[in-house]
């Protein structure tokens, strides 16, 4: 008999030199995979080799999160980057990460893009082809995580990369799939037990409540809780006991 | 019989973005090591891969140029950066510059400080001993390029990380055995008959003649020439010619 | 009588630290306004020092030439940066230039956006307002350098700041007036004397010969060329040399 | 009757980006004098336009907290930067804030060094003197805030620039005036009781305990605390109640 299981990502490692943000240790008590900043958006070597570290210690996941090259805006506004420039920049940081990781005996087994390229790729074929092409690059072993339907994951299929689908749940979605954008009223979900309600509906329905209501399917085979909200540690804890309350394993993909 | 021979290393891919410096394509064909930006004090990840690509072409080894984060100043200003923090960058950088070459079928094969960071870890032994640190978390398979005498020389050999010792083809000497700093009369050698000579000697006879005339024991398995001079090609071309005319084999020494 | 005159402007200043970029001393030579880079996309505090000197040296107008975040990417991908983010660092800019300026016994008399902001503003009206903002801010009394027909013109004019219409003499135009994308064959215009006609053409007729061959209307009080291109100072040369021959006096708008 | 009165100052606006560091809001409620990050350091322009309308708003006098340009090491590693670039990094920073500054109604009245810039130029003549170079450029007319017995404040009145004196109370000194370097036990002052006593004594007595015990002349006419200390408020707060208790009246120099 098969046990239901889940895991649960979250991104880490997101401070810069003097600067932190998020309580790494403590989501890294609730996780089963830690996305780490690779230094373009967010994350320095000595941040990226602090969360590696403490992932490793507790048995968690290690991916290379991704971004493009803008410190200044966190990663969050699309760059209108050349596709053979984003491919060398993917590269770069995961070769970073995976150096650092190795350092501090563990390894990068999966890539997940963040901010405003997750997005670009959901939806923008050169930018999505690019990254498949760096994923090519670096071998063609690592996942990528996505969400379902996304240009990107298409690609990866195309090339035989593997496409890991997330769902996130303290974000709202559009009816049509799509998150709410930040800065909308509702875009970001803050209500422990609403956030908690969501993770056992998406791993035992696959579905999600939009944000008019409607019911729409969303595939998952990892579910993002953000690590820089003030309440990170606590609405993933919420999270963990809901899921363990349905017997549902909370594990990594990778 | 054994051959005489030596390798030849130049600092390339010095570029950044729109910006490029030096003659990347013709110094390949001279050289048998390249020393690789790594995106701290020059170099982005297409200039990378660009170079990384041509050097894999042409059978020239290929090196991490790691340097202090500091594009504004090119690399060439002390920073007193803390040592673990300094070691994390060089896995960092390193890393990063592995997965280029990986993309493109090469590898990185040794580790060469740039500039300040050069400098620095001749005599001071916190900063030595934070590179040492990183060529330990690489795994200690990569060697060292430093100059002889140096402190970190000694540090990796106590660690068991292999040295390659350089000798300056187009720097000037102090009789201590120190180069000549920029930036005062003298310190760079731009005439190629003079520094065809000098290579020469260094093979033939492990000596130099410092700026005072003093001359001095350098040991050498590996003779730099800058790449971001004028002439960097032409001064090479010279150096090589000579060396053959003295059945001197150019070979890259990893 | 009056005489007919044109401004002939440049992007100057374009190096960062150890990079140079294009021929300021020579085509300080030959324009009546230099738009300095200010840091953001290119330009270094002592980049844009060296090139205000020269400049008030020779009584060449100097502009703050302001740009996106991107030093990596020379400003010229879009970036979707927020309106008020986009206004301070244009203030920033602008500030950092004067400061700068004044120093050297020079002022700042207007401002022209670069690269991907200057076309972004051409059509999308939140970053344009968000220009206008900036100017405001900065007190109103600065003229905006952009082309004629732009979102950020009208802006402009609705709050009371001065605007200066802009020709591109060595960019090929499509017929609906826009420049023919970078990238795109007969972008850039490389034959001086087709410069030259072109520039004689925009000042005598206040037309251009689309790519198309499409002649359009393009009012222009300044004329630029661009300072990166290897043979600035020469296809400079000839525009000015042309221009004299029709009596058309080379004078700074500001 | 003269009443005794002192300045307090602190370090403001040291964020950047998504990175938030200090209460500026309530760290203004409590000093005379903002030192606002320029951007090279800390700081990003709308971060920086925030803090200086909080002050506008509060009337607290703003000055320009200039540093090295060294954001992943917060301004507090020393960097062996050429004297002529220094001084153009200052003139581009205070340009900057001046311009943001402008724009909310307000201006920067004075300038102060932060972190490894601070202490250089204590001691280092040739950084020392570039400082006082760019206050030249500047006009001559903004102070500068240093500590008593530096080679800056030295060249400064020797340079017909005013400089204001200051104390830390937050900081332990060293018996020779110097402060206790940073990671060393005891270097910063976290106590409130005891912070409010030493500046209660620095403005009464002119004299602060030093490390061991030793009672040193220290001339005041400002005082620090730093913001970026979880209790900085909380301290700050509690100097200012002893203070008043006294009747020292909290003012501006500037």
């Amino acid at each position: 008999m098969s046990v239901a299981h889940i895991d649960l990502n979250a991104d880490l490692g997101e401070g810069f030199g003097r600067w932190q943000l998020g309580s790494d240790e403590a989501v890294l008590q609730l996780v089963s995979s830690a996305n780490v900043a690779c230094g373009f958006h967010a994350g320095d070597p000595s941040t990226m080799r602090s969360v590696l570290s403490l992932a490793v210690q507790r048995g968690v996941s290690t991916g290379a999160h991704v971004g493009y090259p803008d410190l200044a805006g966190f990663g969050r506004r699309y760059m209108d980057v050349e596709p053979a420039v984003l491919t060398d920049g993917i590269l770069y940081q995961v070769g970073a990460a995976s150096a650092l990781a190795t350092a501090v005996g563990g390894a990068i087994t999966y890539v997940k893009p963040h901010g405003a390229l997750y997005h670009a790729i959901v939806t923008d074929p050169r930018q999505a082809a690019a990254v498949v092409s760096a994923l090519q690059g670096l071998g063609g072993d690592l996942p990528l995580v996505t969400q379902t339907g996304s240009v990107v994951a298409d690609l990866c299929r195309a090339a035989g990369i593997a496409v890991v689908t997330e769902a996130f749940v303290d974000r709202a979605y559009l009816p049509d799939g799509r998150l709410v954008p930040r800065g909308q009223a509702g875009a970001v979900i803050h209500d422990r037990q609403l956030a908690a309600r969501r993770a056992v509906r998406l791993v035992t329905e696959g579905t999600v409540v939009a944000i008019d209501g409607t019911v729409i399917a969303v595939a998952a085979q990892t579910l993002c809780t953000h690590g820089d909200t003030p309440d990170a540690a606590g609405l993933l804890a919420q999270v963990r006991t809901a899921l363990q309350e349905r017997d549902i394993e909370v594990q990594a993909f990778a």
